[in-house]
């Protein structure tokens, strides 16, 4: 920290996730303790693949990894933010003895889940941590470091988001254990690979498809031109829209004009936040189900 | 539209208000149809003031007349699209007739209203457009147009938006005219000013206060600055957020940690949108008579 404000002139911009506002908010008064001037971005941040870089002259960014597909152009600090407390996963020993595990967890958890990873490996339980870069670590976005032929796959994070995203990438079961509660489930992706597979179908059905796709680390320009060209050997007409971000009031605007939408910037929102609109909001992968009719080739997130 | 596109390379985007979804269709199907490759803005534009750069190589802006306070540094069409409706005020004529009448109306009406208003000039009715630039235009953030002094003042737009602004600019009542229902009504500020003032009261009770700042047309670094001067004059800390775009959700978050804001970025957010949130949200002439500590001081927008 230290050594990335030293020589900084101009203005500092702090952003965060919801969660890291208290930290935010510390981090800006160190900030201009040190003589410089500090702005909070106002906006919640959901992943180092979006950086609101007019915001100021310099990034400090709390909270994520650097995104392995882009980098800000402006001098950008990622600075971790690992949780306090300590990931025991003593509960769920018996649960993974004899079977060979591949592990995935997010940022804030990962040195703790290192220590706990090598605790297990010397009393002989078989875990590993997935392949991705840094190891171990897993995107809402991005579970190919979860490869495949393993027993079992164990997520840990908050909540079922990042263990969902797991479970759909794999189609199959994985092991959620939440830090934080302590409690652990295997979560099944068939209930929810049921309804986007109804979704999926239903946009068959249309003939015109908007391609929203984002700006700076959620613009997609490649996965953007090949969607155009699934789409129209498909035969359908694709529009691309662009957004900074969208909310569902946005989303729901384009859909007026339109049979679906897929959301190339971010393949999260189609599954969290836009599945009671009244017509199909999809992901990348879902979409190529779609543009080549075929549901068996059925994937998520690309 | 022909010349701004000749000689363009790359990607034109095409923005648009809520309103003119269908023509930012048509005029993106222009532009494609003339070689170039088009990406509609996913974002509704509320004004000319924030025109999203990041989205492509040059603009075309419908149904908003330039901002005077900036200029996009993009290559930019700023594209009228006038009602196609005739602007009918005979309804209206007894009502002005002996008095002195200053009129305002939106982008899409300016042009039937000079026409109207020269009818009525004839037929011996003292009315006269603001003194805006071009003559007659009112925006949401700006009403300096309407000099103090007349009789009546005339808004002439679809809603309430811009005569229940003007209103409280002018602290007084006002006539707002719709286009579309041909109906008319006075408008009276009090009891919105009151529901002002009792925010602006219970900010004075506050000691932190968050200033939320926007990016491009809507970025007022001059206004920020002046904030904070009067701010630290009454005792107040502030601190600076910004943000490419505001949601409840997003304001709500910063809220968490002051006891009231300030959005220099849109002053209609505060007014339009943000009333109801649990502590206070100002536009800047609010704001000023919280930091001065003075009733009396109030004023809308800035």
């Amino acid at each position: 920290m230290e050594s990335f404000l030293r020589g900084l002139k101009g203005r500092v911009v702090v952003e965060s996730p919801p969660g890291l506002w208290r930290e935010a908010k510390a981090v800006c008064s160190f900030i201009e303790e040190r003589g410089l001037e500090c702005v909070r971005s106002a906006m919640p941040s959901f992943g180092a693949c979006l950086v609101f870089q007019d915001l100021g002259d310099a990034i400090v960014h709390l909270g994520h990894y650097p995104y392995p597909w882009w980098k800000p152009s402006k001098k950008t600090l990622f600075l971790p933010c690992p949780w306090k407390g300590e990931v025991r996963l003593h509960k769920i020993k018996s649960e993974l003895e004899g079977k060979r595990t591949l592990v995935g967890t997010t940022a804030q958890h990962l040195e703790s889940v290192k220590k706990v990873i090598d605790e297990m490996k010397a009393e002989g339980v078989n875990v590993e941590l997935s392949f991705s870069t840094p190891r171990g670590l897993v995107l809402g976005c991005d579970y190919t470091g979860l490869r495949r032929g393993y027993d079992e796959y164990l997520i840990i994070a908050g909540g079922k988001f990042h263990s969902l995203g797991a479970s759909l990438y794999l189609k199959r079961d994985v092991i959620a254990f939440d830090p934080y509660s302590e409690r652990w489930e295997r979560v099944n992706p068939y209930p929810i690979l049921k309804r986007r597979l109804w979704k999926v179908s239903e946009a068959m059905e249309g003939r015109e498809v908007a391609i929203i796709d984002g700006i700076e680390g959620q613009s997609r320009e490649n996965l953007v031109k090949a969607l155009f060209l699934e789409a129209s050997r498909g035969g359908f007409k694709a529009r691309l829209f662009k957004a900074p971000i969208l909310t569902k009031e946005f989303v729901a605007n384009v859909l007026e004009e339109v049979d679906f939408a897929v959301i190339t910037s971010c393949p999260r929102l189609p599954l969290d936040d836009y599945g009671d609109l009244e017509k199909p909001v999809l992901a990348p992968g879902e979409a190529r189900a779609v543009f080549r009719r075929n549901l068996e080739l059925y994937s998520f997130p690309f």
